[in-house]
């Protein structure tokens, strides 16, 4: 069934998405069971070649199923799915605007992103895992408070500029990917390096990576097959 | 069949109040499943139109069923369900006699609720969960040991005043709401909010909500379908 | 079946140890349920109206069956069941000879008794739940290493003198009860109680109670039904 | 069928090997099941009387299957099984070349060995379960990144020398044991002894154990079959 017209969105066709659609229920849940998001929170993927993209209605994440998503416009305009929003489209439909590299991403209220986004100090990678994070830390969005207004959103992604993760104020991520698989990967990562350096920093100073030793890893982390694999594997259990 | 009839008791008709006690039920089970309660703390309803109020009998939250509820009255006289009250009756009778507004009542033993009640730093909050709070945190009720009398219990709704939450110390807390869904999400939300508080502590000072911030947030929390949603999802997993 | 005769050691009806014995098994289960035991550890039970006692064998607790149970005498003697006893067996055979008012002996790796068993601080109680402790805290077994000598056992004893737990330096613990519901009870509430007091020690001096307070509450501490319901009911889950 | 013919190869029965296939697929289990693996680590078996070795292919040890286990020669020539090493296999290669009293080593990232890694703290033991461990605690491989090479293998093996565990600095552990059970125990003791420590030093100095007390320490270490058949009989739960 192709997609509703509407100006400047091109048609696409709905069986093409099932996977995409099956994927992101499967992200939502990874993220559930790895004990990220807590009943809020969203993951959103990139409809192929158009300007639209497809996330979870106002449900959790942990209660997504294919049934529960919902295909919105750049602008927020419903092009199909479940009918009501999450509260924080915005967040979605504004970074990816800004960012034609990314192709998904997941805003989450992860407690390690929250602790960090209200001390005054930078979550800077400790460990490998933390090749995808710039070695000086991700950048905070200051404002608190939900993200329900396209201002907001595009004020966001001004702060997340061209990284991989901004930090929201009192509040949790928003972390980005070149595909569902890494986004999520990211997320998990960014919560394991922040409860590291938690850890770490009430011992003292620990010794970070510094950029250099960053840019020499080399990791799976463009396309985290084996992490994936992994967190599949877990669903369920 | 009727209620027993009781002076100044309206009658009530069971039949209409099976849902409250399944509701009752669940809320039990979810805070022993988000782990909040341990074997201890209790949920309680008012019977809408009366000056009554059901509760979980003298057993663990995690092992209520329907058969194992009480309605007493707000002097704690029997007026049905199981025999045996909870010791801490008073808790309920006394807060609901005050508040009007107040339709659940649940009293935990929250680790989190119990860390504030004995260190001379107010929970103050950190996240928008924290919309239900007042930026100075809730106040602490100081007499250590068991709510078991009507004295205890109208002391503590004293400190309570109109607040949402009022916290015991060496013992945990009493938080309100405006139905069942909402004194539970609250209680949990507490437990969070206490946990990141506790962490960010650890280093240094945080980054407060303001009670202007606060005041600006939007937030499902006055009929918390979608949280409560979640909760029921999670039970049995 | 009549036990083995042995010098001083009155026959017992093996039948009328069934109970007994399910419900040390029970207790095992729990201690590990609860995450307080890790593959180490053991509970025992006084065989009445004898000087033998009930424990597991060198298994797991968590791995404990009724056929896994062994019968020793207060010197170690084998008097029926699994044929290997465990290596601290001493531990339960001298706290019972020193402590008659005792019924069952809990032996664990509790990771927070073994915490303050190697701080200068003492574990006191900070939650009503430690009324069964003395106000000043349980005493700390200092010689590091098992109980495997008769020796040993008669000097743990002697520091555990008339209270319900020692702290064993760079091992673990020893709370004895007047029932196995009891024991198991105590060790699980040191186990939350030492948690608790770790928590609070991170922000500075906490608020203890006093031994005033702890003798004015009550407690449902010497038969403890609901909790061990409440237990019971998380095996498994 | 016989191996793979390759000078300075035994050949070996793979029928033989079948036992040891099984128990080291159970070992990834495990560590993933203690929370020790995340999707990344592995753990390798010496084959015996051969200079070859069995560990998993690029597979995370939470999904660990005898179908997806790999036949290395010290050198990292293919001599079986799946197709596709481990990025890391010099780290297993390295250290069994250069060990021969080693039967088998787990590489994880667990988080208390990487917290250790990071702080100009030693991971010293605090518990009797450290006998297996020096007094002044394990070396730290210094070397940020991944052991792709046999060079870095090579040298995380001499940082190593003749001890029970090497710490990975911003990465993990490496922990060798006479047996695929004895690493692997010492591998899950290495983490409650990092968590236990950790916990202590928020407190102040701890009271460490001293060389002399560790040697009169006795222990089921060399053959933990109690330990393995706990963590056995948590698998699936």
């Amino acid at each position: 069934m192709p997609s509703p017209s509407r100006a400047g969105v091109p048609a696409f066709n709905a069986a093409e998405l099932d996977p995409v659609k099956q994927k992101l229920v499967t992200a939502c849940h990874i993220l559930d069971r790895e004990g990220i998001t807590d009943g809020y929170g969203h993951v959103s993927a990139r409809v192929p070649g158009t300007t639209a993209f497809l996330t979870i209605a106002n449900v959790s994440p942990g209660c997504a199923t294919v049934d529960r998503l919902i295909m919105l416009d750049r602008d927020g305009a419903y092009l199909g799915g479940a009918e009501t929003p999450p509260n924080e489209w915005p967040i979605h439909a504004c970074v990816l605007k800004a960012r034609p590299d990314v192709m998904s991403v997941c805003h989450t209220h992860s407690v390690w992103s929250t602790l960090f986004s209200v001390l005054p100090i930078k979550l800077r990678p400790l460990h490998h895992y933390g090749k995808f994070l710039p070695a000086a830390g991700p950048p905070v969005y200051d404002a608190a408070g939900l993200v329900r207004t396209v201002e907001r959103g595009d004020a966001l992604a001004e702060v997340l500029g061209d990284g991989p993760v901004v930090l929201m104020r009192a509040h949790g991520d928003t972390v980005v990917g070149a595909s569902i698989e890494q986004a999520v990967q990211r997320t998990v990562r960014l919560a394991k390096l922040g409860e590291l350096l938690h850890l770490a920093l009430l011992h003292g100073e620990p010794r970070y990576l510094t950029a250099e030793e960053l840019d020499t890893f080399s990791a799976d982390e463009r396309f985290p097959a084996r992490g994936w694999e992994y967190f599949v594997s877990r669903l369920g259990k």
